[in-house]
């Protein structure tokens, strides 16, 4: 059992399993980790500091000579040499987001790339295929960080989008095992994504006290954190995001006030701490290895016993 | 190709499809066409009209020989005597929502029924377990109608409470056609419940111009309406209920003192039309038997094309 389609090919991975773009915590560590696995690393942008970048692309060359992406996370990095500084690394696969389809597409894939674009919306998706992009990252409500104010989750957005466009699609939003993966693959896609997951892996970069948070909460542990400008945020459930759930204070401010401080000083509660729903289902912190392993074979499980349960005269009698 | 799950022999019924029990139109006539179709038309009894409900499942009898059952909305019903309402009528399936489940379970289970108790939470569905239900019906917060204020999708949710119990699951929220069973099916459980997909059928009592709203919305076109108290509600997005949206007016009062003109006057506007998210993905108005059996075809294709791609060796090349 093994995975072949056309996402697999475009990569040059065995396991179309991608890190999400998490802003400081995408990078080398964790993204070479991922790559190692059989699936694929990405680095992240969203910081904003180009300089720390390049060199966590430069290692990563380093630690892996697997495949791995670069997202570009437009609203952050405004910066229009952008473009020419992925090419320069050297960088094959990237995923743009938080931003116009139309902006980077054409350069990116004149310089060679494969280009996929993250969208929250039908309508967004259609605007992607337009620009060009050689496939999407469909992304549910129900996923961390930055989202549209205007949520729609995985099991209603992804087999949406799939029947009107014809890229290839990595599902992302409530993926963390081997059965979501399955069902995002009954709804079309060919890949999926995990951010979360991937924050309270052991080789996460963020303080201990964040990936205990998530292996603490319940389903139910997160808040959807809507602004009067810009995209809405989901982070995990914490006396301060309470208060900003109920419209008392700045979101945006305060994840940009208190980053240091919860990403690595381990501060939770004094926080914005980005998390997807699915950290209600995240029992412990495990090696990405493991994370990976298993979700593959849970995959592959999950899929044999729908087939065994439902196909007869299939050879599963 | 068939189904064959503890669902199916505990109902007694061909397809694990069950129709929701949306007030007012959950009735004979949607509820008969479900079950004539081979699934499980449900009689509603949230609209409190237990005389009109009597008349129903009396009618039930003459426009079918097949299973069927009904719903009792704990919060909406509190006439103590609706156990036994329910055993007279000779029903064999109850779902019981919107309440305590340690309330009416050993009264229906001593009566002889089947029960299945509707949850939105991991914590919810323990406690209906250890309240000795037979079975779940487990609700994502995409779905139409009343539901928890700290929503979880089904994509999170499901395989949650999969993981945590052993008693067969319907799968709520987000579901209306064979991709989305199938990735429910992925996620463990064992039949689906549509809702919104329902009250977009021919056969359903609701005005044309509710079924064209639906027709109409985008994946986006619904909203999340808290309130101070008790339910959150989930319908489709209009001025009025974007207005509800911002905190501007009460959701319950609104939803009923508009409930005859939008329900059966057509004036979509004016009221709150109960939705779910899936309301983005229905394209026409179709009668039930179309929408059962098209969806038990791509069920069963989807489930073939997953195996096909995955399981090598296992015959399907």
């Amino acid at each position: 059992m093994h995975f072949d389609n056309r996402l697999t090919r475009m990569l040059g991975v065995e396991i179309p399993i991608v890190q999400a773009p998490m802003g400081w915590i995408a990078r080398s560590p964790l993204a070479s980790a991922v790559s190692n696995a059989g699936a694929l690393g990405i680095i992240e942008t969203s910081s904003g500091e180009l300089d720390a970048i390049r060199e966590e692309i430069r290692r990563m060359r380093d630690l892996t000579d697997r495949p791995f992406g670069v997202n570009i996370a437009q609203a952050f990095v405004r910066d229009p040499g952008i473009v020419e500084f992925v090419v320069e690394q050297g960088v094959r696969f990237v995923t743009t987001s938080a931003g116009d389809p139309t902006k980077y597409t054409r350069a990116l894939k004149d310089a060679g790339l494969t280009v996929f674009h993250v969208v929250p919306t039908l309508r967004g998706a259609l605007k992607a295929v337009d620009a060009g992009v050689d496939g999407l990252v469909v992304e549910g409500g129900e996923g961390g960080g930055f989202k549209n104010p205007r949520e729609v989750s995985t099991l209603v957005l992804l087999p949406l989008v799939r029947s009107k466009v014809d890229v290839p699609i990595i599902a992302a939003g409530g993926i963390c095992d081997g059965a979501s993966m399955a069902a995002a693959f009954a709804l079309g896609a060919e890949g999926v994504q995990m951010g979360t997951r991937m924050v309270s892996a052991a080789e996460s970069p963020v303080h201990d006290a964040w990936k205990q948070a998530i292996v603490a909460a319940q389903e139910t542990g997160t808040v959807f954190l809507r602004q009067e400008r810009g995209p809405a945020l989901r982070a995990l459930r914490t006396e301060r995001t309470e208060r900003l759930e109920r419209g008392e204070g700045n979101p945006m401010a305060e994840l940009v006030a208190g980053q240091r401080d919860v990403y690595f000083g381990g501060q939770i509660e004094n926080g914005v701490a980005l998390s997807g729903q699915v950290a209600g289902r995240i029992e412990s912190v495990e090696p990405v290895s493991d994370i990976i392993q298993r979700t593959v074979r849970e995959f592959f499980e999950t899929v044999e016993a729908l087939a065994k349960s439902h196909l007869q005269g299939a050879g599963h009698d």
